[in-house]
């Protein structure tokens, strides 16, 4: 199995509602670091997992979708908490969205599987694993 | 798949017994960069894996018994190597006891598996992945 | 010359004015990987530039008073912007004076400096530098 | 499962043919930084899941036979791009072929698999995962 | 004193002439990732070093005259040896041309210095620090 | 001015006496990762601040000297804490004498400085810097 590893950052606002969440149940913010894996068994005839280009490009719209925002005032978060977790989910789930809507290419079809990983700090990070 | 990892350490004193280890039979020592990894199908109600806080916590204790420390004296290493892969082991079973025993929540029971990294420079590392 | 490093990280949502910020002027966030280094030209009885235990202490409550916040309510930022530049100097200022009030100990009248160095991302950091 | 990793690195000039990939048509350049993994169900009786010392030199071996040189110009290479991800599977595939012919000793007969990651720059890397 | 640094990478193809430089005198290449860090005394009147936007695009303008080339065949580096030292000098005299340009704006008046530091490696890095 | 830098590591065991160290005062260990930087105002007739293969072995050598060792036994530390900040110094103090002894060639004479960086954890690491 191959796997491409782009990384890329985006930097929000939030609070998270539940007393598990102490001190960051107020409003605080965070930068995620960012690394969104491509996996697939087979190399392209480029022999290549995706077009790195591409996307780099697509990570790039998928976080400036969040970026520079609180996430509190967005309707698409409401009700839900935005935690490293959930939002590896999230991003992870708007890549997959994207390469069947072809934006990584044709070769995207053959994708087995994306994993991405927030790093909210440098002793704690989160990740949302599925298949393709 | 989702899952969160937070990073502690530890520093320890041994020696290794076995010509393989060659220099390392003599006593010396280590900092380990452990990182500790929870994996799990779904989220629960507040949107995470596992209360962080808690989980920090945890492997604090679990490492507070280990670190400034020869390993060599402690007993419940007697006829062993404590080789990184070893106390990879040893650091996750130990999470997984404590798990068991409520120290994470009651969300704990929906924990899918552990993973546990030992890193004893910035060359070298070893793993152990265990469910529970 | 001897220097001591110890890293802590805080998590604040902020809003920056002036065009030069561009999508950075709406309200966001930042993690912030926080490096302090303790400068002393000679080492003390113990053979240590500081003790690195109160060290960490200090640095830990001057990132408390910081952290888990929104920094556009803070009065005492009215009027400035938070950058990460100008936040190194905050830091930097607090923990200078912590120290000059006794919270490192006697040793520490014999620190040549401080430098403090705020990582936002892993593509871009700003450090502070002052004597003490 | 356990696992050990060791890393090098090798620095190698060569050229990617096909529109995809850009500027990176020109005859350039690359430092891959290698992590090696080797995996294990159990421990061998010394505690370890392979001989750390044999590992590096075997590793650093296969990247002798790379490194320094322009890869354009090696006729295993011939027709093939030597992506980031084919390269990764090229030293994977090597590292089996000398474990299997007895480099990394006796034990290594119970390894069941190798993942093997080049990282490109800070923002980008690649793997290859295989049994053994 | 107040700085802020920012991280690019290039890729380029070269040969080292010299005995000193054993396999590296073969064509061969590296990925250098790059730190440009500004120093500066005072802040502006926006609270910045210098607009990290502007200083990522410069830094990237320059990267690129370099980046995937040989630079054995660049007029430019005729009868010099292209080590990662004479590399980190040649980025930060050509950022220092253009901020002397006006690409970093008009606040770039009161910058004091420079310094760019060049990673070939995990394990191997140079830097050249300047005034401006 | 120029500097090159180089890394490599060393493991020890050892204790620290005095209040100060709490749990340190007791036998443990330490991985330090240990970065050794070069100063020189021009680069000599290769381009280069030192033979960075020469340098690699020297520092090899000098901390061959110190690894796999429980410094409480060693002589040449009797009645001293061989704290990080204090190990810096003995390994700059070491190379300087290496270098002046010639180890490092003819253009070491031109050296202006060293900086010796021992990384104890992820979170705290000393460095010495001396004149050469």
């Amino acid at each position: 199995m191959f796997s491409v590893t782009i990384r890329d950052h985006l930097m929000i606002a939030h609070s998270l509602q539940g007393e598990v969440f102490g001190p960051a149940q107020r409003l605080h913010g965070a930068t995620y670091v960012v690394d969104a894996t491509f996996r697939r068994a087979t190399l392209d005839a480029d022999g290549i997992v995706v077009d790195i280009g591409r996307a780099a490009e697509v990570l790039r719209a998928v976080l400036g979708e969040l970026g520079y925002r609180n996430l509190d005032d967005e309707v698409e978060f409401a009700g839900m908490n935005t935690t490293t977790e959930a939002l590896a989910r999230v991003v992870s789930d708007r890549l997959a969205d994207r390469a069947r809507a072809g934006a990584l290419g044709d070769g995207a079809g053959e994708l087995d599987g994306l994993v991405v990983t927030l790093h909210e700090s440098h002793v704690a990070w989160a990740s949302y694993e599925r298949p393709l």
